[in-house]
């Protein structure tokens, strides 16, 4: 097998067979095969694309080149969700506890932020004390203990993808459908999880800017999950505005926790819980239909909801989330006094300039101009501000008069305030109609 | 400017500056560009392809990377041939010499053969101590002394091109037309000349299977000529069969010596004296339109064909072959005892196997199969065997009968024969209609 034939082959347009495949990933890994001739691959790839058939076989190929957990020793139903990332989503950090108090096992490898997206690591990270570096031990240790972890990827999940990822990261290969799918799956089938639910965000601030490549996304990553075994659902959710009222990490984590103690903004809420049901939804393979909790049984997509909703309610998902903080390290009086988490020096009022309705809060210029004011990073290696960003006072369809507060921004570096600003305000749009925001849950494919 | 970004730019199907490709390509010399870097933006460009500008552009920076010839102290016209490559294609060996003998000066940087095709430099080492090896003063020297050198590529001469060659043939991107042309034309407009004519092989075992993509190359080489003060010329010439009747190197060194003394196939002599009257109409430029040889004044592409039959004839166009053959180190004997060549131990006569006319002999095939004998290489490290080829007996649109004889296969090494004949026969159709071959000229593009 000819490394330059295999080149070639994906070049003019073939299949590459699973074997062809493990010999690129595996020679590379192992430092047997140059990256020049895997960067001319991953751009061929770029071009050309893959074969569902082919995501598949990649996908197990990173998967097995790592540890894989195994949970089977822990008794519940171990089920995780993912997001492809946006602006403001921090509906792990509330989904998390939730599902623990309900009974699942959320064993959640999470990332970091880059550009103008958020990461969760970011956000977890903003409360004093708090550790997302976990061996597997410790990881393992939680799940069974607290019933949820979250944490970062480890040296020894998916090395095959880390290694790809980094060189597709210095080659503009970054943004391939077959790479996204299973470099993210590769990572979350290493969790010993039975069951995933996928939120493929859609719109400015999304990877994905259309439904369509949406669509394909989530029908790759559900094919590959459930080809290894894992029950996989995708839900189709909208990143046209950012979620929430939130952009930045300790103001995020401020939301969480307002969120676990039953106020929330009416997106979030509608994200979350609808992510959640369908996590109880695929569990519900594994367990039987029927869970209780919160005092009752409820079965089927509508009563999980509700029986969430109690779990909010009656302040189990938020004692679930105190424990997660205090089982990593994190200071958990905090999740009592937000107070106490870290706040920015400066704030400034960015308010209309004319009376009307919010037409549109562009979603990946609020990302960009959150970074700007700190709250991001542009490269990997970049520091960032964990108080710096903004409170959106506005949303899609809501009523502003002239001079009226849109959002506050909050920040600590006054060097970029402006570009941010200037980046904030090309995002906005003040027309003498109400527009109706679009649906935060579009569509759902299993 | 950043690496990436132009990886990205070029992804995504823009238009590098000038700028941009100097980076690229003399921070990759340099080393301080990293190949996998680099081998992505080749994978892009065989994809998007490059503007006439890029093409132009990148050919200037991988010229001005190395050593120009200067030869304005030699006098005379310093016209060069450059061919894209076929099997049998010896017209570099009878047609510098006989350009040497009409007073134009050759200056001939020559390649080497690979997988079915062959390489002039190969050809004339077959010749017992010929030195195709010179330095750049040596070179200088024998076209002031003889008016001719064929010499390989030295390290001197276009080194970013060479850089980029070795990257490109280990990434699946050699097949790509910008490459090709500027590749070619760099090493070329390096030889200090102020004439090229191209000679672009079409049809089965040239590299443009299609007029259509010969055309389009030979365009593009004709532009960056012209652009950077080189007048150039392309024809397009037919390589759907082999070119003469031998392929190997001392059997078309045989071949190339009866033709300078006039004795030579029809297709042969028809290319070899089209590329001649042609480099004698681009010297014109410089020179003026009337040449003085053989004893009289020709002008115009007619009376440039016959005076170069006549220095055939004459006997002129031979001795300057011996001349070449004394200055580099050549046994000049061997021209006129073609026996001293080195001869293979074994031959076996390919016959027909039904009567009728001869309507395709695949060059491909017949380079490939030359190759198994023994004649060529399958990768540039290999060795080859000077002896080894064959002599083809019969071309397309000849009569034959049933047990005549088409081909006379010489080799010294057996292993490999009966794959040879196998692949040769597959490339043989005996019809029961004689169909005229196409012409060898097919078109000039100036």
């Amino acid at each position: 097998m000819r490394v330059y034939d295999i080149i070639r082959k994906k070049r003019d347009g073939l299949e590459l067979s699973r074997d062809e495949l493990a010999h690129m990933v595996a020679g590379y890994t192992a430092g047997r095969i140059p990256d020049y001739q895997v960067s001319a691959l991953l751009m061929a790839v770029f071009f050309r694309g893959m074969s569902e058939e082919e995501t598949v076989h990649l996908t197990e190929i990173m998967l097995n080149s790592g540890t894989l957990l195994d949970l089977s020793d822990i008794p519940g139903p171990k089920i995780d969700k993912h997001s492809t990332g946006g602006v403001g989503d921090k509906t792990s950090i509330i989904l998390a506890p939730l599902l623990a108090s309900a009974g699942i096992i959320v064993p959640m490898i999470a990332g970091r932020g880059l550009g103008h997206t958020g990461g969760t690591l970011d956000k977890l990270e903003s409360m004093p004390g708090f550790r997302t570096s976990l061996s597997l031990t410790e990881f393992k240790e939680n799940l069974r203990r607290a019933g949820l972890s979250i944490m970062g990827q480890t040296e020894e999940i998916a090395p095959a993808d880390r290694k790809l990822y980094a060189l597709r990261d210095v080659t503009a290969t970054v943004d391939s459908l077959p790479f996204i799918a299973s470099s993210i799956m590769s990572k979350k089938l290493a969790e010993g999880i039975q069951g995933l639910v996928l939120d493929v965000k859609v719109g400015s601030g999304a990877f994905m800017k259309t439904k369509e490549e949406a669509r394909k996304l989530a029908t790759t990553m559900v094919k590959i999950g459930n080809s290894v075994g894992v029950k996989t659902v995708a839900i189709l959710t909208d990143m046209d505005q950012p979620l929430g009222k939130t952009v930045g990490n300790s103001l995020e984590i401020k939301e969480c926790i307002s969120a676990l103690r039953g106020k929330w903004p009416d997106d979030l809420r509608e994200v979350t819980l609808t992510l959640a049901a369908w996590m109880l939804k695929v569990a519900a393979s594994i367990h039987g239909e029927t869970f209780h909790f919160a005092g009752r049984d409820v079965a089927g997509l509508e009563e999980y909801r509700k029986g969430l909703e109690d779990l909010i309610n009656n302040g189990a998902a938020f004692t679930k989330f105190v424990e997660m903080v205090d089982s990593q390290h994190g200071n958990p009086e905090a999740a009592f006094k937000p107070g106490l988490l870290p706040s920015a020096k400066m704030t400034k009022q960015i308010t209309a300039n004319r009376e009307g309705y919010l037409v549109r809060l562009d979603a990946e210029k609020v990302g960009r101009a959150s970074m700007l004011l700190g709250a991001g990073r542009e490269k990997i290696t970049d520091a960032i501000d964990h108080s710096a960003g903004m409170i959106l006072n506005k949303k899609v369809g809501e009523q502003v008069k002239a001079g009226e507060p849109i959002a506050m921004f909050h920040y600590n570096d006054e060097s970029r305030e402006r570009e941010a600003e200037e980046i904030f305000l090309s995002g906005i749009e003040i027309g003498p109609d109400r527009t109706q925001p679009g649906s935060a849950i579009i569509e759902v494919i299993q």
